[in-house]
């Protein structure tokens, strides 16, 4: 990378692309002053902003020095900027306190295409919209022309839009082959509408804005993953099998276990969600957010995990930070203080759907580690292997005080990284980093590090293509990009509100895909009793036996994938132009991926589909299920119940497992 | 008024209250640099902005001469502001091109309450939310919490919201008595969200702003309407009885007249909307948009006309400034080169929903002429005494070109006053005025003087609030407030998609409350087939007649009211707080009006409700219905079918036709 400067004029290229310039014309920073409109309900946020200022800055003076170029902007800001050969950091000074609102523009042209801000569930390449940075609810529907959506948004102001998701983060991938990351969790909105330049808006002058470079996409990923640091790899035992989400007790529960044993399904572990008891709300079955299990309806937990794990089966719960004010560890958080309170000091509950619970202070030192002792005792301490760290993104903002003295506007993004950093250091500091994994949905810039497994959040139980099934292939490919390469989904989806329900076909299109990710999961869904279940169909008990054994089959593959993920920031699902960088057909595709080097997955995400229209990129391809060969090119394949489309390179290493697959459940 | 000024500030008074200020710490003035982005779909507008800049500006000069002060705001703006008892004028002259969006600041307290922008159909007081000020489609359902509003915008991008109106004016009328007008047509948005200012948005840097103030709000209606002009007198025909709306040629249009009659309804007019022939669309029933009678659905019509004439009985029609492609006008305008084209002189066709029109160019003074030698011929010419003079609210502004060289984006509020203008020396010219009435949705600044009545569009056909009865009272009030005090609307209203249909009991209550109003009109909306038509129903004939009668007796008094609203510009339906300035509640109330100084209307827009509360200020109130008296207070009432809560001044000087009213039609 290469920085050009003069008195009036600045820019940094990469290679022979300008990605940064400033002139008189065309000003790289405006600042201004703003005043945001938040209101919450549910972890739905709606933000207005009204920007009364808003103006470019002169670039008023230069400074060079040895390995710094400082730019003086006027009287509001000072941006130091240090560059190397593949990295550009630009350090801001802010010198005027009204300024809250800070644009950063960077040059673009109208062909590239860009992708990240965290993990998208609608769009992947980002170029033509806007994505706003902040994590919330993801929305029922996110589709403002469907029926759940509109409903969802009348009556719990839920229904969501394309950008909404768990996990934000200020960072994204250029097809110019550099990365770009705000060093900063406010507020912010990435506005890729432009030809010549993207947009960045952030509410505040965020600390540093770093850009770095690499002659590839897999070189790109090693960079990030340095930077944000890397997702552990998952311990051995999550390959054994599916893990069943079941739930209400231990014999309903644990028969569920034996009955799915019985059909020959193969199961690495049992997650029970109430292992800590439950409640039930006008929204579905919720879970009694005390975090201890529960001895009515799991007497005796820690004995009946041993006996499970002496079958080699693993036993997985549930945590989030928050406690529920009924329960006993509110009682005892709240006797030490460990609660975020209001500005007068008086307790400060959240709404969480007929239910209202403390907000534990992550950023209380004190608070974290009992909260951590919470989940090395409650949880790790009966044996508990694995578990859903849920939430993360309902930090109010509205008359919280928390003890960083830090604004809730601030805290608000940076909250899911400080519960990944609470579970990692709960399992690290038990020594059981590699044997445990907990999978969490929220995220941001530091969530690489501290989480070990994605879960792609609350789907509908449905096709619609922002809020079912394909949507979590995007977020998969986005994740992937900002260096989560692990991930996962509910099987089968988990949203079923206003009579959308799932279906036997939805479950098994869901579970076939799963087969090609690293970790195959179930869930009942938010309302288990009206929803199609694995468990009350012999038909799909038989299907899901094999979609799981191909899955074990395929373990010796995925385990490589998972630890290039771990070694190098490679994602498990990849783009396909990670590895055909030349092919421009590659680019835009976002509905299929490839699973590792070697694999090409072109999920059903219809229903009804007999055949499936796949393209693949030039190389030697050999379909799984027939073997027929394809050089590449827009093909139309069959694509029956079970037979999802499924490819592997020819001349791959791990060839002969995947004719294994095709002898042992081919087409015939 | 007053103003005080020095280098750096400056003020204007109305009495003790500020009501303009500029300081460093408040600038009053702030202007920017925007960039919108406009989509029409059929009338509907979505409409975004980009705001690159935006600064407040300083005052940099003060240059006192007699009668004016000239303030400089740095090198962007001069006001030149003149001021005397009354009348405050601000005009501004531009020093900089590149500014297009101007903010200017008006100050407000707490308490204020304001109205007008036009006619408003959601929300008489302004204060609390913002205006768009842009004239378009109103919307289907109008809110986005309704099924209806819904499946419009999905299906039609049609739902439209609670600013969407036909007629939006850039004026607004304060509780601290003065109104305040924008001179300009360019798109703005009034924002009276903020407790100590409101915030006026335009999209140029306007000609003037023009401030004026008064004791008594009927004064500052006499002012209002003496810089706008006042809407003439309806001519005297038109108190003889119901206007039936009726279609579908002579033999169906004529008899159902006969039947109307036959049922002892007095009739003043019959209005064949399709007497220029009809298209069915997918929408409904839709019009043949070529203004001539249409020679098979309606042989000789202008013998017929002269028949019902005899009769006492007036003929209406519809004419709107739009020519269908298929049409004989279309090829003549066409070849006269009468019609807004794209940049590149081909034609510009507008999309009304499976048909395409020409754009009439309004600015063209010959095509203006011809369109209103339209009129005076193929309209008037036959002895046609009133039409819907519908439409005006579409002219595109994405590459259409007019003849005045203006911007579209100008000339879109502008077109509703040149289509009323176009009617109105149609109407002078032939020696008709006072003779003839028209009715028009559309409107702007200017309309006052050149639109005959206005009606209140096209809700639909139910009990909601946002586009329902409720709707027409809101829009009467805030119409009255800029001097369109005649206004009338559909008997049952007019939309019915998505399964919702038009009620007898609707169509009632509708009819109950339309004869406290200056003109009453039924309407067989967009599905006559499949919504309720008062001549289907034997009951509801004996019912109409009655009510219909009532507006007959009422006559001498509706004609002064209408006589006082050419004379003076106070509005036939008035808010409450017209004549009980003191009276506090009587500022928030918009679902009752005065009915000139003497009568006070309530009327029932819910559905199934068999009595009704009313709120009466201090006056000594008889109820039409019972004879009843009150004295002011919150009341409820007996409100069954056909007895909508009625009062009448004791003391009136028309007491006696009130009284006799009662006789004849009171509860016995």
């Amino acid at each position: 990378m290469q920085i050009k400067v003069n008195d009036n004029e600045f820019q940094l290229f990469v290679g022979e692309k300008r990605i940064l310039e400033h002139s008189k014309e065309r000003p790289m920073i405006y600042v201004g002053v703003g005043q945001e409109d938040v209101d919450m309900y549910r972890g739905n946020f709606k933000i207005t902003d009204y920007v009364t200022e808003r103006f470019p800055l002169k670039l008023t003076d230069v400074i060079q020095t040895a390995d710094t170029v400082r730019l003086c902007f006027e009287s509001y800001i000072i941006a130091k900027i240090k560059c190397d050969e593949n990295l550009c950091t630009i350090d801001f000074e802010q010198k005027d306190d009204r300024i809250n609102r800070f644009w950063f523009r960077v040059a673009a042209d109208k062909e590239e295409k860009c992708y990240g801000c965290g993990e998208q569930m609608s769009y992947f390449n980002l170029r033509g919209r806007n994505f706003p940075i902040w994590t919330s609810e993801p929305g029922v529907g996110r589709d403002k022309t469907t029926y759940v959506t509109w409903r969802s948004d009348v009556e719990n102001k839920a229904g969501g839009d394309y950008y909404n998701t768990n996990y934000p983060q200020p960072t994204f991938v250029s097809t110019n082959k550099y990365y770009l990351h705000v060093d900063s969790t406010a507020y912010a909105d990435f506005d890729f509408r432009n030809d010549s330049f993207h947009e960045l808006q952030i509410w505040e002058v965020p600390k540093q804005i770093r850009i770095e470079c690499a002659d590839t996409y897999l070189k790109l990923l090693e960079r990030i993953t340095t930077y944000f640091g890397r997702q552990p790899k998952l311990p051995d035992w999550v390959y054994n099998g599916l893990i069943i989400g079941v739930q209400g007790g231990n014999e309903r529960s644990f028969g569920l276990l034996d009955k799915t044993l019985d059909r020959n399904i193969k199961v690495a572990g049992i997650w029970c969600q109430d292992w800590c008891g439950k409640r039930v709300t006008s929204f579905g079955k919720r879970l009694q957010w005390d975090w201890k299990y529960h001895k009515e309806m799991y007497p005796d937990l820690p004995k009946k995990i041993k006996e499970i794990n002496a079958k080699g089966i693993k036993f997985l719960g549930y945590v989030n930070p928050y406690l529920v004010n009924d329960g006993e560890l509110y009682k005892e958080g709240k006797e030490k203080g460990y609660f975020a309170t209001k500005a007068d000091g008086s307790d400060y509950l959240v709404d969480f759907g007929e239910f209202y619970c403390g907000v534990v202070d992550l950023t209380n030192p004190e608070a974290f580690e009992w909260f951590k002792d919470i989940i090395k005792e409650y949880t790790l301490g009966i044996g508990i292997d694995g578990w859903m760290a849920d939430f993360g993104e309902y930090l109010p903002t509205d008359d919280i005080c928390l003890y960083s003295g830090k604004s809730p506007m601030i805290e608000h993004n940076h909250w899911p990284v400080l519960w990944a950093k609470c579970n990692y250091e709960a399992v690290k500091e038990s020594g059981k980093l590699g044997d445990v994994v907990y999978f969490m949905r929220a995220g941001g810039a530091g969530s690489q590090k501290y989480c070990t497994l994605l879960w792609a959040g609350d789907q509908s139980v449905d096709f619609t293509i922002h809020d079912g099934l394909a949507s979590v292939i995007c977020g998969a490919l986005s994740a992937g990009m900002m260096g989560c390469g692990l991930t996962h989904s509910d099987i089968g989806g988990y949203t079923s509100l206003f009579d959308n329900t799932r279906t036997k076909e939805l479950f098994l299109r869901w579970a076939e895909m799963a087969m090609f990710t690293p970790f195959m999961r179930t869930h009942e869904g938010n309302r288990p009793d009206t929803n199609f279940q694995y468990y009350d169909d012999e038909d799909t008990m038989e299907r899901l036996a094999r979609l799981v054994d191909v899955y074990t089959m395929l373990a010796p593959y995925t385990k490589t994938l998972v630890e290039e993920n771990a070694d190098s920031g490679h994602p498990v699902q990849r783009p396909l132009f990670m590895h055909y960088e030349s092919d421009a057909k590659a680019y835009d595709i976002q509905y299929e991926y490839l699973f590792g080097r070697d694999m090409l997955i072109a999920p059903v995400y219809e229903q009804d589909k007999h055949e499936w229209d796949v393209y693949l990129p030039q190389d030697e391809w050999v379909h799984l299920w027939t073997g027929e060969e394809y050089h590449g090119g827009e093909i139309t394949v069959s694509a029956e119940l079970g037979y999802t489309p499924a490819f592997y390179r020819k001349n791959s290493e791990f060839a002969d497992i995947f004719e294994e697959i095709r002898e042992k459940y081919g087409v015939k």
